[in-house]
């Protein structure tokens, strides 16, 4: 990259696929989903940006936490979702966790609202977060996870 | 960042952790290792960085046939591990898969060397790909993934 002031290289950038996490919150009446505040609009899994230095599990107990106001327990790992065009705006990678959930739902500042829902009756979902749920269902289905290939 | 000869503001520069893939390949006698060619040497899983627009699965055949010479058929993503002490270089996450293989083993331009060892006979390792392994080896007796917290 060139300075654009004085035209003289500054520095190497290498642009790397941004981590993210996504975590499905199970309740005993459906899974937690946010309604966005930003773009891209409509409801979604709670999740967001790794930080440098901070571990996914950290950030997926983090996000949770600052998005519906509960403190989650992180059961696994549940599968890694990496489309290029999954976000319009960059190049995003998400490991989606399964968790359980305390203490009382609220959206929190990034989130306009926060719900339950069944399985059965999602709202329009932002992202690939459609494709992750019907994933999800089939592994809560089966027990199996799917082949990638 | 500024720019280091004239001062001013260029851009702003988030740092994020880098996504990398690493390859389990299994084998009749045992999983292929490569020897690294530079540091941190040692023996290791094939691997490496994902590259912005390519999906993990994607980079883990891509990095697979650089480093092996084999074209790798992935089972299932095995699991990611964050910790931002797992590289002293800088904060990766990786995502191991585990795969089967054709073709014929030879060490690619990145590797000094590359072989099969079987799990009970394994090579000094570098990063955190004796736990990796340590993990594989329990996922392939019980069956059972670890519980992640």
């Amino acid at each position: 990259m060139d300075c654009p002031y004085c035209g003289r290289f500054v520095a190497h950038i290498h642009r790397n696929p941004v981590p993210t996490v996504d975590i499905i919150i199970e309740t005993g009446d459906g899974i937690v989903l946010i309604e966005r505040k930003n773009p891209p609009h409509g409801w979604a899994l709670p999740g967001g940006f790794v930080d440098y230095g901070e571990t996914l599990e950290t950030a997926a107990v983090r996000e949770a936490k600052e998005e519906t106001g509960l403190d989650v327990h992180l059961v696994e790992q549940f599968h890694a979702y990496s489309d290029p065009k999954r976000d319009s705006r960059q190049h995003t990678i998400t490991m989606v966790f399964i968790a359980k959930a305390s203490g009382i739902l609220h959206a929190g500042d990034d989130a306009g609202d926060a719900g339950i829902f069944s399985l059965e009756s999602l709202p329009d979902l932002a992202f690939d977060h459609g494709e992750i749920l019907d994933d999800y269902a089939r592994y809560k289905m089966t027990g199996k996870r799917e082949t990638i290939c």
